[in-house]
């Protein structure tokens, strides 16, 4: 198998709080300048990769004028890697169906209600099933590791992962699976599998955000109390076009989003369950963000409310445009939403308002800024 | 003056579609893993600044197992630099007025009347004022050279700073001046200029991101037309607090935010000028987005609607606070919103929901994605 090998950056938001480290300067005003600190070049041949790499150690710059900076920059060779476009789908126009699934404390009831859900859906056309966080079990730190699953092992240490294995074959659908609580070794990840129109595996993503909140009151919930994170973002080509996946509290992150759209995701899919307190305060908010911002599609999958439940979700599975329009939703119940995606709009509105050829100086994500004055 | 050096990555959403370059990998699924590129150790001694960096060549990995890589891998060293916490501002609560001025083709008539407007907001008890986009002068590819000022040269070579600097010392206010045409030898810019409470131009912030658009039938606008794009992020420490600069589209690049955040920034403050298309879209999505994100505050200014002009600006000025909740905010008319900033709610709502302590191992970008499989 040919590997790419590429450094790419991440934005530097996290750990505002997560530091010990006092404001290192206290100057009224800094400057950033940028440099090109590494320089690449790719070539493609049939499919082939070859990669090489003439890398320039970082090296710190003192200078308070920007002038020479400015008219070395180049910012054509200062990405790194360079951000690539969506490639051409497999497919243009598809349905895809939300399936906000209700989940009860029985396992195999969950499991054989998932199953007559997606064959719903796909008899309807959907290509393209997308379900919930959490779908196989209550949301709760108490069941998270009595209702995990050994996905590596699959067949009968896995059950639910089977079932979507099984219909994703026998259906010829794509199936991104929202997510279950998987046991590894001694470690519980909620984690989502993707399966491909030929029952196979495509990829795992396990939850790299963790949902830990208290907010006094109204809502506590501490999944690092039994869960684990997830250490890579998830990017796929299926059927349906190039797919990031992050689950739930990893929609609050845009970098991740930013990472999905430089290595040219069509849809980024969220198995989410936002709850009664988020849910009205963020939970479209930050689905049209990371659309708009990325010129891209976002769809989302909650579990249907259950009131009874101590996690009350939020429901409102949604699927999002690349303008960050809402092209499909549904209030809290039990359903499927089923809706046509359209990846040409894709180009469409970028072609309008290209958010990456604005600066006519090269943008901003495309340097590295190394010096603050 | 003391100067710290650093590096800081920015995220890798730009140039989707800048490349010519083709897609470098055709692999189903991409793994990502992170590794520790550089070291650096601060330290802070009664504001005088020191810096030691031991930097770790960029080198090549080529794993197929992600055990070693987890268990090397330690985010608090792995950001460059470390993001900071906001510093303690020099005032917690006070009021931001947002002078949504109705702007003329009569640059004299534009500066008096904003010399009234931000005179009976300071009356009011703003102790923070924020005008619009290209307050002199019409939103126009035509007029900005010929409205344009050369800032640099103070006084009479720009008349219009010269009140801002005149006020911001006389009535003992900050002023984010909104934003002006700049003229710098054969470059004009768009720039926006920040006044301290003495009077002295704290900080300039030229447009990174030009707004070039083109949506057949409803919008066309080409600012690189005509204007040169800044290439320096701004944020500035006053007594009002830290405050990052970004001028209307510069809004739409998440990672210039991010920035800001990770710089310790209470506030960002956004002149902007929407129009009839992108306003209903996106307007009050991105500065709600970049609140959220970010968890600060964000203040947008606005000309108000002058449907006879050739660009017919959305209005709605507004403040957003750091759940990315809009506190104020209004119409398209002129007038002037004032409203409260309590910074303290920065710190309750990321002790409540803190986006950067989330993650038990360690957020997405602390760490560098150096390898794709």
């Amino acid at each position: 198998m040919n590997a790419a090998i590429e450094m790419l950056s991440s934005s530097s938001l996290q750990q505002l709080h997560n530091s010990s480290i006092s404001p290192i300067y206290n100057t009224s005003t800094f400057r950033f300048f940028y440099r090109n600190l590494h320089r690449h070049s790719f070539s493609s041949n049939k499919g082939k990769v070859s990669y090489s790499s003439g890398t320039t150690p970082i090296a710190s710059i003192l200078s308070k004028t920007t002038t020479s900076m400015a008219s070395e920059f180049k910012p054509q060779e200062a990405r790194v890697p360079p951000a690539i476009p969506p490639p051409n789908p497999p497919i243009t126009k598809f349905k895809i169906a939300l399936c906000q699934l209700m989940v009860t404390t029985d396992k195999e009831i969950n499991i054989s209600h998932a199953r007559q859900v997606i064959e719903d859906a796909a008899e309807k056309g959907a290509q393209l099933i997308l379900l919930p966080e959490i779908w196989n079990s209550p949301y709760s730190n108490d069941c998270f590791p009595v209702y995990a699953e050994d996905i590596d092992a699959g067949g009968g240490g896995s059950p639910s992962t089977a079932m979507l294995s099984e219909l994703s074959r026998s259906l010829k659908i794509t199936i991104v699976g929202g997510s279950i609580p998987e046991r590894s070794g001694d470690k519980v990840y909620n984690t989502c599998c993707v399966f491909g129109t030929d029952g196979k595996l495509k990829a795992k993503h396990r939850k790299i955000h963790l949902f830990d909140i208290d907010i006094p009151g109204k809502m506590t919930f501490k999944e690092s109390k039994t869960l684990t994170a997830g250490e890579t973002p998830t990017i796929v080509d299926t059927d349906v076009g190039r797919i990031g996946i992050g689950i739930c509290y990893d929609i609050r992150f845009q970098e991740l989003a930013a990472i999905y759209a430089a290595r040219g995701a069509h849809l980024i899919c969220y198995p989410g369950a936002f709850n009664m307190t988020t849910g009205p305060l963020h939970w479209e908010l930050l689905q049209r963000a990371r659309a708009a911002d990325c010129q891209l599609y976002v769809a989302t999958c909650s579990p249907a409310r259950d009131t009874g439940s101590s996690y009350v979700a939020w429901g409102h599975s949604t699927l999002v445009g690349p303008f960050g329009e809402v092209l499909a939703t549904t209030e809290h119940d039990e359903t499927t939403v089923i809706s046509e995606i359209d990846y040409s709009l894709i180009e469409q509105r970028r072609n309008e308002s290209s958010i990456s050829e604005s600066t006519s100086g090269g943008s901003l994500s495309a340097r590295r800024c190394s010096e603050i004055e």
